[in-house]
């Protein structure tokens, strides 16, 4: 196997966008292309990540209509789906093939059009990555599900509930905080712990602003073999380990604040960079809810199980903190395009490797990681990334 | 990159069946892990094709609960979604992984469940596999494709309309026989040129029987690399090349009767098995209407570009013919579940290598190919496997 470097990433604006998903991930992808001092007839595969395409506009077999549109038709173009982790997955296999010594360019990303159909209809919607025998049936969402987490978080860790709520909440206004550094971000406005707990209540516990939105958006990145990477670009960013989990239906699982899926993955993603938690200099994780984020930081190793919530209060993962988490914004303030989350995710970890991300600029990162969660718990795909 | 070879393989029956997607799965599955002499915790993987489970059954994110279902949970398992192509394209991800050396043994195939809605809300799902901003918009259908084919290559070779249906009406004979031959097959029942020149007319030339059914089904392969294989079976049937490529909306194509796809596709797999179409034995093609398998058997090199239809009527691609195409009965009488249709066409050709086909065996078969085609010409991918 040979290294494989990151040489171009781009990415639309999120929030609501008037273009198609064909159109908004053409944008990401020019923008990455561009960035690799390549031209689309260089790519040699295209590796898609799209949650509902389908279902949002009737476009199935999206891969090779987003190939053609940047004029990079012929070359194989697949479209992975993995729910939120879509292009988390298709980044993994994306690095395989040029690791392996099959490419040597390859574009990887992923585009969804989350927004139009509105939030209860996309609630509803994209409760198809639960169960459908047994799960869905019975009405659950992720909302539901995420909230019956922080039930069971504050009883098995002795939290007392509206000392939990607090806590996520602090997740919310740092993610806040760090959305208004980043001009592609959905929401760019701070809020308080106050405003978090007087929000509508969404799944109890989980109140509006616990919640990150349906987001449209695109992102893109273009891998390149070692050799071809240091001839394109004077700042390579390298994967450095890449890992993938599975879990069945929630009713399999034996306790949900701990994701088995997710400690499957991230135990191969540290054991291929040779690095353990205490290494990652700056991580980009799934706070698809403001539990979410909690669970991702003691899954990912960087706190114990339990103490999550407590290391949010302590400032620890704070753009200044010990390990900062969504310095972004994370899903909840940069927003959540289903099947882009992932790209957007590595986006911003190159982005602030190679230490060009401003005002919200980890100092001295070296070493990052991207973490990403699709279904109920069912799929973790994580990448770690260095200079 | 090292060998691999395929271990194990199993098959649902093939029309409707009252199993769920994720049941049909688990039963192919069973199946061809127990042929492989291992047990799921063998499987390191799960590469899986389905094309729209969501609208089907309301299940995204189908590769873990597959995964979960036949007890290898936390496994990465993930899904493609290339439309009717999905299962190929899996296959082929699946070969790089074992390939490169990153996994030894893995679990490969598709399921679907396309029957239930019925065809002609079928029809209308699935067209989502055209482009949708202006094709699909504008009506197109894959019927209504596949009709405009016919008379491109009427009128582009010189062949009288009449002539040509006649002709294609020979190739939904020939696959019926075969059908009758297998016990898998949706339909086991003999048709003749005339019944199929009197059928109803589904997109002008078109008719019923021109057309393949939309079937509930699923089908699964086991992997190794070489060494595992030798450990594991007496008959390993080795991948002597893989092949993918793409295309653009139909609007963007040149000339129909020519798949790009498909001619970028198969060039990869010759170039990497180190053959050419003289040297295949027996191939499962992608027969989802007459003419597809009439054009396919032309991309692939059978026959010169515009002889394809004589050679149906000269016998050349019957089961003694000297390149007999789709011996298990084919798209068109075994049936085409979407996401399941490259996975069977797959456990088709391993079983005639393996020389196991009874009545339907072509004789003294050692190179075997698949051909699958997703939406309108956009993704073809193909496989070439050796004895």
């Amino acid at each position: 196997m040979r290294e494989v470097a990151v040489v171009g990433v781009g990415m639309t604006q999120f929030g609501m966008s008037e273009k198609t998903q064909i159109e908004m991930f053409s944008e990401a992808a020019m923008d990455a292309i561009t960035e690799s001092n390549i031209e689309p007839r260089d790519i040699q595969a295209l590796f898609l990540g799209n949650g509902l395409g389908d279902f949002e506009e009737g476009q199935m077999n999206l891969a090779p209509m987003c190939a053609a549109d940047i004029g990079m038709s012929n070359v194989p173009a697949t479209r992975f789906e993995g729910a939120c982790a879509s292009a988390t997955v298709a980044m993994r296999n994306a690095y395989l093939w040029v690791a392996s010594g099959f490419y040597d360019i390859v574009l990887v990303g992923g585009t969804e059009k989350a927004m139009a159909m509105g939030t209860p209809m996309a609630t509803r919607t994209f409760a198809m990555g639960s169960d459908s025998r047994y799960e869905g049936f019975a009405g659950i969402t992720f909302p539901g599900a995420f909230g019956m987490a922080v039930h069971l978080y504050s009883k098995k860790y002795g939290i007392p509930l509206q000392k939990l709520k607090e806590q996520m909440a602090m997740v919310a206004v740092k993610n806040h905080k760090n959305g208004v550094l980043n001009p592609k971000a959905q929401f760019r406005k701070e809020i308080t712990v106050e405003k978090v707990l007087s929000g509508i209540v969404i799944a109890d516990p989980l109140q509006l602003l616990d919640c990150c939105p349906f987001s449209d958006g695109a992102a893109a990145l273009v891998f390149a073999s070692v050799d071809k990477a240091k001839e394109l670009t004077k700042k390579p960013i390298y994967i450095a380990g890449v890992g993938q989990g599975s879990a069945g239906p929630l009713y399999t699982q034996k306790d949900f604040t701990r994701i088995k899926a997710r400690e499957t993955a991230v135990k191969q993603s540290y054991m291929q960079a040779g690095v353990g938690p205490k290494d990652i200099d700056v991580c980009e994780l799934h706070d698809c809810f403001t539990i979410a984020e909690i669970l991702a930081t003691e899954g990912l190793g960087f706190f114990e199980f339990g103490k999550g919530s407590q290391a949010v209060e302590e400032g620890k993962t704070s753009l200044n903190g010990e390990i900062p988490i969504n310095p972004s914004g994370g899903l909840k303030a940069k927003g959540h395009p289903i099947g882009a989350t992932g790209a957007a995710q590595a986006y911003e970890i190159v982005k602030q490797l190679r230490e060009e991300c401003g005002e919200r600029q980890v100092k001295g990162a070296k070493i990052g990681m991207i973490d990403t969660l699709g279904g109920d718990l069912a799929t973790v795909c994580n990448m770690i990334f260095r200079r």
